[in-house]
């Protein structure tokens, strides 16, 4: 199982994009992991192949929690599921028909958070999955 | 009023410490606010007077979007309340006795984020509330 996680616009920030580099680094020993940045939404479905599980972002989706997110990955490792993709929008959400190609739409919080962060979150997210279907002590839940 | 943000444990992190200095800053323009580093849970409550409003952050706690915090200030502004203190645990989580005092118990999310993560993104949520609250461009929930 490879991951994906797509988003719009880079990241300006220094210190969110070091943070989200060294994520990519440490999911990297789990699981083949690739970020791909698009400058708008009209490019993003191109890129995502017909057998491929589509998580998009939205705050008004479902709620997961930490252990929810590593059940979900162990699940698509057992159906052999090729790959992963997350999709996180930009500052003026996710284009409907983005959304109607979901498998799954995500919500981190109800709140609604600069995309840079969300970004971060979502990269901890997936570190911490892969660390608690390892059971390793990065996560006390 | 003025916000209080009190945690346990230093931020290693220079990225992340960047952040949330950065995000200090921002809401200092709005309003008086203070970070306050503990060592562990025990001596937080002897930094939280009878007349502040203590709200802790916990997975299982309430979600609140962005609006309902920028609600929640609105209401203690024109009450005036004195300090809120927002209080973010270390890693093995907040005593009872601090949740017990706590006037309201957040979530930011269902996941377990690393606590100096979700203190970048409760200061990154503070900000927004007052760009909310004084109508800015900011914020497009």
């Amino acid at each position: 199982m490879k991951i994906s996680v797509f988003h719009i616009g880079k990241t300006k920030s220094q210190n969110l994009l070091n943070l989200s580099d060294d994520y990519m680094k440490r999911i990297g020993h789990y699981c083949a992991v690739e970020e791909e940045v698009f400058k708008s939404d009209d490019q993003v479905l191109k890129s995502v192949d017909s057998t491929d599980y589509l998580v998009v972002l939205d705050e008004k989706g479902k709620n997961v929690s930490s252990e929810g997110l590593s059940e979900l990955f162990l699940k698509h490792m057992n159906e052999a599921t090729k790959k992963i993709v997350f999709f996180i929008g930009g500052a003026d959400g996710v284009l409907p028909q983005i959304k109607k190609r979901a498998n799954f739409i995500l919500s981190l919080s109800k709140m609604t958070m600069m995309h840079e962060i969300a970004l971060v979150v979502l990269m901890e997210q997936i570190y911490r999955a892969f660390t608690i279907i390892r059971n390793e002590p990065y996560h006390r839940g």
